[in-house]
């Protein structure tokens, strides 16, 4: 494909046609679970980010940049659609889950059939490239997608694993969270023409939006309120997944892991677990940490030079660490 | 890589090899099961025929297309990991198969972590080519990926479904397994130095290879002596898949499927079912079937070139024709 520019303030709605129209065409069979995907894409944030990152100082972004960066979120979207099924989360985004819709069997072939729709708009997207360009866009699609699949198998080996370590807590939310924000950011940077070292200023930025989004997000499973959280409170909890502002209740007060020295505990005991873990300053100190991130990243963002993108990722910096849901 | 040519005689050990080193060069945290899937390596198959269309004429073949072959057993183990969890196949090549042994979660993630290990092998294989040349196999592999996916979607869609047409049948079968055959002989040609055009002809040889295999497989559901078969008999037909000699034998007597009217019969009833589709003969047509393919796979190869491939691939179809297991 040819590589034309756009301005980039149109870029986040033509990453959304490109993630419709891409899974839109696919055959019959497969075409009423990708239009559930569809219609209920996220904000895109990853792409929105690599779309961002690739830019030019005059707002102008290509057109395979805009590919790629539907790539990413088709990639997140795979990612998504497997964690489903192996948290057998019921919804997603608000709506019933792939798994919960269309049954487990459908739900694993879709995300591997997403894969393979994720290298295919890779392909289109920088085959104008020479091999040796292209060949690393590949490699660092394979490696963000390896790192993700080992965060996820760190994460299932330390389910229900109470005596979790705060490294290793981070080696987890390092791989499955911030694996892809760090390939957005480090592959927009080469889509717009950074060499290795000037682009891994990026992945950095982009590896720390990952795990402030984390951080928070594991804060918003002990305190977001029901309605506006579009998943349940305390489901990771439920489902064994140790997060930071548990390791950090269980610090203050290892007690509180003896409701599951019998087994799993009822919903009471569970209710009652994380207003312990508020009360003990659990999602207080995660946000700490978050707001160490902060300002690491504000940082390296004050370093960059083109004052736009400065602008832009400030405000994403924000965003992410404001968010409530 | 340097794509230096080694002998074709020794490249079967060398896929084995790649594969083994491949699986085992894994972080800690998958290195188990990695290990698992090494040590229960299969005939590696479709790696060998790419290896083998691979070769020249003085039956030498580069190293290149020997990471290429083993990328295709790598996708080939992908979308087995996946497959025994959507069956909920309890063993595979004899062993446990690997959700059987470490569960759902880590099954889901290592086959989508053998994906990833698959385009790294295909971005080493090709990187010494032009840029063009390496997007046309990562599209390669990406598409018989895809058409693998619908495979099994519209197995899956025919769940059960006593009605399934012969045409749905090989619809679904060319999907689940010709398409990774076909990949193995179109990519090995490609690798090879054929034009698309010349390819093409070795991808369809592959076609036939694959939906020769899989009729023969569906046969040794029908009839595989315990003990010799590496699968329990009756095994696609106890988890509602609808092949040939069911198909058939539902033709020449609508009744039996009456069995399943009100549900899921008992074992004793799908021991009786066995039988009957064998004594309507449901076997011996699906064998009469892949003898068409056998001479029409047969005729193809004797129109090629060079001898070599045309002994090594005719021993390849008997192979997989007189197959017992």
């Amino acid at each position: 494909m040819e590589n034309t520019k756009i301005e980039f303030e149109i870029a986040p709605e033509l990453i959304r046609q490109e993630i419709a129209t891409t899974l839109k065409s696919t055959p019959a069979s497969l075409a009423e679970m990708m239009a559930h995907l569809s219609n209920s894409q996220g904000k895109n944030i990853r792409g929105y980010l690599a779309a961002l990152t690739a830019a030019d100082q005059a707002q102008m972004v290509g057109t395979s940049a805009i590919k790629a960066a539907a790539a990413i979120e088709i990639l997140h979207l795979a990612s998504l659609v497997h964690d489903d099924i192996i948290d057998e989360a019921d919804t997603r985004r608000g709506k019933p889950s792939l798994h919960a819709k269309y049954g487990k069997k459908n739900a694993v072939i879709a995300g591997d059939y997403l894969f393979c729709l994720c290298f295919s708009l890779i392909s289109e997207a920088y085959s104008q490239g020479t091999s040796v360009e292209y060949i690393d866009r590949i490699s660092d699609f394979s490696k963000a997608m390896s790192a993700l699949c080992l965060g996820e198998i760190h994460q299932s080996k330390h389910n229900f694993d109470f005596d979790l370590t705060l490294k290793n807590y981070l080696k987890i939310i390092g791989g499955k969270t911030a694996s892809l924000f760090a390939l957005s950011m480090y592959s927009g940077a080469r889509a717009g023409g950074l060499d290795h070292q000037s682009a891994k200023v990026y992945g950095r930025i982009g590896s720390y939006f990952g795990i402030i989004f984390q951080l928070i997000d594991d804060c918003l499973d002990y305190e977001g309120e029901a309605g506006v959280a579009q998943k349940p409170v305390g489901k990771d909890l439920r489902e064994g997944i140790i997060t930071l502002p548990l390791i950090y209740a269980l610090k203050r007060d290892p007690q509180i892991k003896e409701a599951f020295a019998i087994g799993i505990p009822d919903e009471t005991i569970f209710d009652q677990m994380i207003l312990k873990v508020k009360a003990l300053g659990g999602v207080d100190h995660t946000k700490a940490l978050a707001y160490k991130y902060y300002m690491k990243t504000a940082k390296l963002i004050s370093g960059l030079e083109d004052p736009f993108k400065k602008l832009e990722l400030n405000k994403m910096l924000d965003r992410i660490y404001d968010r409530k849901m």
